[in-house]
């Protein structure tokens, strides 16, 4: 997949093999957070004094970042989505000739409160090692966490480039379901259970894999650093509605551009 | 291990269970870093034009990540080693009463420009999945490399871990050794190579469990993302002699601390 050309990005194998690479990358992150305790401090509105600044100690450590790598263009790629959108910085890059691949108000679908929502109340119970706070490892978790949201974040908003290619592969039909407002049949149309139960059956053999140290296997019975059956269950349950989330709305707006 | 107990510190069982999960995270990123062309402009000093600044792409990323990260106390911790030194920022969070485990200069014994000119004349012509560049990669490309320069730092330096548990343990030998200056004998007391043999035998498990998608396993032949003999090849002949370098260097200086 190649940002700069349309084609490849709308192509539906390189976006579901975009999407299962994104997997390993989530697993990796997880696996990283899976060392620090839960430390719900880090997530809770301004627990920390820090100055000039109303939030979270996690949002503060992601403003930062985000400020940091907008100066770097990553807000600029269709596939990036900020956390704090109005908050970025420009470039001193020079922009970069992106193909018009979404339409023109792709930016504005951004779900990114509801994922970091999710995240800090379903993911981080379930994978962290141990509920309860080091204080002296806010920052490692804060840092593990933007990976994760990050990753998250994208792997979800992928979803803009599938609502995009099956609008261009059947637009009339689409046509006709926004103008319905049927979002019942634009779900379905973009249901497909035997592709999602596959996702879910390769999670479990991911996070066992990846979160397993190899050199063990035969001498010892060792677990898996983060519990694959559970990585697969917030999948099932959140990633993959969150991106039909995406998709619908995204879809819903499809006619406003004309293209 | 726990950085605010001393005891735990300096347990050579606890360093040795640090040094093995390290393999991960370090095996992780080169995963994460083999997605992306070499792109050799990301290394070159001033090929950017970036406002106020002298150096390359990374540098300028990797000094803004540690402004950040200063901030929420990164480098207070013994175990973390800055590639700007001069260039920190003070944190707004309160200080964090870490016990004194390593002697009073240890953060003078910093090899980070060695660790950089190794990851990118080494590494990332390696790691890389192919020679060029993409300028729209740019960005997370320099992205990818902070993640392995960090973790390749931390790996490396806490060799100073390694040299002060080996001295407290034989403080009359070592301080024998050290009046003497002899680097042979030190070097010699610092080495095990069985136990190297077995952190090579055990990345290439690693590299080639992580590197592969394990649902592949039986339907097709998949290669690792990263090339398994290359790892261990990059360890042996870089990570483990800079380890030693840093053990060294720390070890010579033992006497100035007299606790």
């Amino acid at each position: 997949m190649d940002f700069t050309k349309a084609e490849t990005v709308l192509d539906l194998n390189n976006i579901r093999e975009a999407l299962v690479r994104m997997e390993d990358s989530i697993v990796f992150d997880l696996i990283e957070r899976s060392q620090f305790f839960s430390t719900p401090t880090v997530y809770e509105p301004n627990h920390f004094k820090i100055p000039d600044f109303d939030g979270s100690f996690l949002d503060w450590l992601l403003l930062q970042v985000e400020k940091v790598q907008s100066q770097v263009r990553r807000y600029q790629a269709p596939d990036q989505t900020p956390f704090f959108p109005d908050k970025l910085l420009p470039s001193f890059l020079p922009n970069i000739n992106y193909e018009k691949v979404l339409a023109s108000y792709a930016n504005e679908i951004n779900i990114n409160d509801k994922i970091m929502q999710f995240y800090i109340n379903e993911i981080v119970p379930v994978v962290a090692c141990k509920d309860g706070v080091q204080p002296e490892n806010i920052g490692s978790v804060a840092d593990c966490d933007i990976s994760c949201l990050q990753a998250l974040s994208r792997r979800i908003h992928f979803g803009k480039f599938v609502a995009e290619s099956k609008f261009r592969s059947n637009r009339e039909y689409y046509t006709e379901l926004i103008k319905a407002k049927d979002v019942a049949a634009i779900e379905a149309s973009i249901t497909n259970s035997a592709v999602e139960e596959k996702i879910l059956e390769r999670l479990v053999t991911k996070a066992e894999s990846y979160g397993t140290d190899p050199s063990l296997k035969y001498s010892q019975n060792p677990q898996s650093k983060v519990k694959p059956e559970s990585i697969a269950r917030l999948y099932r349950d959140y990633v993959i509605p969150l991106t039909k989330t995406v998709e619908i709305e995204y879809l819903l707006r499809r006619l406003e551009d004309p293209e």
